[in-house]
């Protein structure tokens, strides 16, 4: 397939994260958690997020995001969630189906929840009718590419913990947001109030492996029973752990994943200034982290998927997604642009 | 960790799967399955099954097994299986979180149903306070290492589709049931009348990955969002394709999944060998694929137990299991049952 | 408790019912809806609906509703309704823990769908990301108490069947839109194609007892199960029949459920009219049924609910709703509206 | 119907019950629960059970027997019960549906567990592949006639207790049981450390009215938003709170539930008296409530039903169930045995 910049899991593994799976393959280790490596990176993401997260490996963004949404809601419980969010358009209703709770969407210009937005959910506590609110759910970054800054994330928190509510924090894309603010990931996280994140590894460079991390003790009840029951217990989990300990391993003082992140997120700002140049582009939000959504004309954008798989994101707006990844070059950048400016002068 | 008979999920990752990982990790592929890789895995599997058959990776037998619960049943519906089947003892009870239905258990000598002691469950057809018998789900191997025979097999088969029900196999341990038997995965399975298959990989040398694989069409209904909604949609799909083409080439007439199948069955023969010279050890089952049950005095299968991890079966009865593995070698039985003899002399 | 106009269901028995249950009580019937009365009723109810109908009697509207969508749907399915509907809003998400699918909310002006307005959500088939849409449920009348007309019933029924998808009806309140439209409910309903019904009896008079409908045969798939499963399923089920019974026969060629629902819809055009007199005051929609629903000063409604229960609607809105029922008497009108007149004095 | 012995629930309504739906059928009551009947059944219950219980209305003894066991487990715990418990093999899998839960059924000869029995089931606690034992189920009556003493019960609660699990008791026939040990509810439940109770009341004279009693308030957990998500919310609750207050009214000194269940006591043991005397019947278990179960000869039992209706309880054994009820009379008695004994002497 063509290289392009239709997904950041459509890259392959990290160098460093295939090299630690080949490395973790000898001899034999405990299956289902209970070995060296996964005690190990355990200690890791204790030492990121604080002593208190624990850390719960799953095999996908669904895994993670609905152990979390299981780790703070009963089904009578609701979720307050933007009607962007990805747990409510992209995971054909595995919150409903496996938690049996309820999303309440809530219309976002940009994709983020604010306190007033959410608060126009907050009714019918202890009216025996109502799914009770029990939990916020935002996405850093969100599914537009924009970002909450640490107060915005603060404010979130506070008014979830004001009506004895949660705050879930998708992190799917995490380590481009850290880039993005500068910050760590304990500062966008545990230090703003987040109760529970879905831990993001696999659009980042990793073969696959996502972590449930629950950062409000409180949450962290007969969780390992619930991700057994909702099968994301990984049999050879050394191999998840690997992966994890490499990915949140320094080298010359940078981790792996703000290595990756920050090339990402580079060759974003790149592909934003080369198609600001096109005319018959309009870039849709500020491009913070990997993703560029841009309006172009439906004949150009249909033309350029002959060539170049992405996907259109609001096909009424004429919107289309085009992302960059850990491995996304300069050259791809260049070749995709000529082709979209080719395909504008038709 | 010490190299022991624990499981076989200990060992690590088969050198043919990890170049297979490591040779798809270059350029592009598009994501959750929509890839080359997977295009010819699926293929491969069809030439192994039969051209009906489709095939959803899935991550863990969790997947594959509830994927095919959910396929044959709905939540009025029950599956009737042994008492020692992992569906029931091994899943946290994801079947009934997950699909909502009843496992109707009948107890068997050897983890082995039989016409007779399925029959003992389909009663109460039509009436809506019974859960109706909907699916018959039977192990090859079994959890206790034994072995159906084809004849078996079909009648089980037979049994289903009269009384309008559906046949699955848990293959968690396909291959070495097919070395054993020395017939081809289809001869065991399509041709006998197996209506789905939890196929599977991990146990067998791959890094993760099995396979939800649906033999009889009329099953193959709007299984894509069931999978997805379930979180066992992989999104480096590729990844998961090349393992099971690696898995199931040929090097010189044999696949992977013999090879790897036949010395692990091997191995567990020289066990069963060596300690059947050990006086204080009765082996429980016929040693047919890579598994041996031993009952021994508690004293020595826990003071074993220090230096080599492995799994009481049954603690009441003193019995214990033992599993070989695709890399398990003759030094690590020799050093093994010398440590059990030494325990014995005490 | 004082007379007032809370809800519907704060009426009791109507007579007729009271006496039909009495008359049932006299020796042994079969239980679970094996007896001749219930035999008679799905009788009445073919008559009422066509001889295609299928009947399962459950004992409120939960039950109705939720045994409709499951009839209609898989987990991995969706519902499109309005975000003022009553399974979104009232059910505290049974729809998501019984059936484990999506509701996909659209905002309304007044309660009703339109083509346009389902057509929002009529996107993502065959993506196995998104929750596949299968139904749209409607109620008739509202809960705002408007009306669809046969021909935007009809309407919706075509979309709906033009995606391969089923239009549930939500008839807690059918009789009073009956009534209000002067037609029959087989005129509302099948002949306009409605594929499913939750029939409400107990707002209009019954102790207690609802009816799932099933009009397209194609949805009557072991259902007699399913309501069992959900808890539905009464034992002593003659006497939920005999209240069926008396609400459709007639009394000089009129039909109970006409008479009761008649005179509920009379009275709130009493009380529409009445109110309509009190300056501080503003009716929110067209009073078509049995429902007012008024603006007020916050201060005058919270004092007049002193006196009398009634529901705030829209709390933020001031909005109230007021309910008229099958034994709202004249005068219980007027001293309501002297009580609410001398509120506005103050 | 011929007035026959094939359930509890064929018999109809006692007259005092319906006396008591009439006298509260008047004015206006707030619904769903929150009206004076309710509030005084409430208190009604606490004066039986202890004030520390509470009570939640529900429409059946599966709406019951869900909500108790909802109220103690999670979907990845286990009920301990009997295979032969009304929850495994009545309930259509409305447990493993509603709660996700799992039984594991352990067989009796008698109906009855035993702490020797139970634990058979109490192993693989903390192991995340196995689902939690978290309860214990017990019928008393058990749905084969019999009854734990109340020495019995405590043993199976201290038991639970002592694993950190809960004794849940089916009462569907808690009253026919509580004449026969000639005790109090209170003596049999709270003061035996039952930890929830499913309430009957339709086999011994209801309408229809169960409760789900929680008698340790630890487990009264916003069980009032389950109920209602669970569809067993009553709108009209008066008339179902009326039902009870009558039910446990007093007249001369003998509740209602007694005198009912007194009587149907007494003519189960006249006519295990009667059939006693026929040669070709074995009566199976003692008779110490309202039923008798008994072998005799397919032809003669099959003959039989076709003047009267009654159950096969075990096909393969011949063994049939025939049930008294309150209205049962001595006329009924006689008329049967005449017909059974005609049959016989074929």
């Amino acid at each position: 397939m063509k290289r392009g910049f239709g997904s950041d899991n459509h890259s392959g593994i990290s160098p460093e994260i295939m090299k630690a799976i080949a490395d973790a393959n000898v001899e034999h280790a405990l299956a289902y958690g209970d070995d060296e490596y996964c005690a190990h990176a355990v200690e890791m993401f204790k030492q990121v997020f604080g002593q208190q997260a624990s850390v719960y490996f799953v095999f996908n963004g669904t895994g993670a995001n609905v152990l979390c949404i299981d780790a703070m809601c009963l089904s009578h419980h609701a979720v307050v969630c933007s009607d962007t969010a990805h747990i409510h358009v992209d995971e054909c209703g595995a919150p409903q189906r496996i938690v049996g709770c309820k999303l309440l969407t809530v219309p976002t210009p940009d994709g983020k929840l604010t306190p007033e937005l959410v608060r126009t959910q907050l009714h019918g506590f202890g009216f025996e009718h109502h799914s009770q609110p029990r939990a916020i759910s935002i996405a850093q970054s969100t599914e537009l590419g924009t970002l909450y800054t640490l107060d915005e994330i603060r404010a979130l928190a506070e008014l979830a913990h004001n009506y004895n509510m949660y705050l879930h924090m998708d992190g799917a894309r995490l380590a481009n947001a850290a880039v993005a603010l500068g910050c760590s990931f304990r500062e966008m996280t545990t230090d703003c109030g987040v109760d529970c994140l879905s831990f993001g590894g696999t659009k980042n460079g990793l073969l696959m492996g996502e972590s449930a991390v629950i950062l409000n003790p409180v949450l962290d009840q007969e969780l390992k029973y619930r991700r057994k029951q909702m099968g994301q217990l990984c049999s050879k989990m050394r191999f998840m752990a690997a992966q994890f300990e490499a990915y949140l391993s320094e080298k010359e003082g940078e981790p792996l994943w703000r290595r990756n992140a920050e090339h990402s997120n580079r060759m974003a700002k790149l592909l934003f200034e080369e198609v600001s140049k096109v005319d018959c582009v309009k870039v849709m939000y500020p491009v913070q982290v990997n993703s560029v959504f841009v309006q172009l004309p439906r004949e150009i954008w249909t033309a350029l998927q002959n060539d170049y798989f992405f996907y259109d994101w609001d096909i009424d707006a004429n919107v289309v997604r085009w992302m960059c990844s850990f491995d996304t070059t300069e050259e791809d950048i260049h070749n995709f642009v000529a082709a979209l400016r080719n395909k504008c002068l038709l």
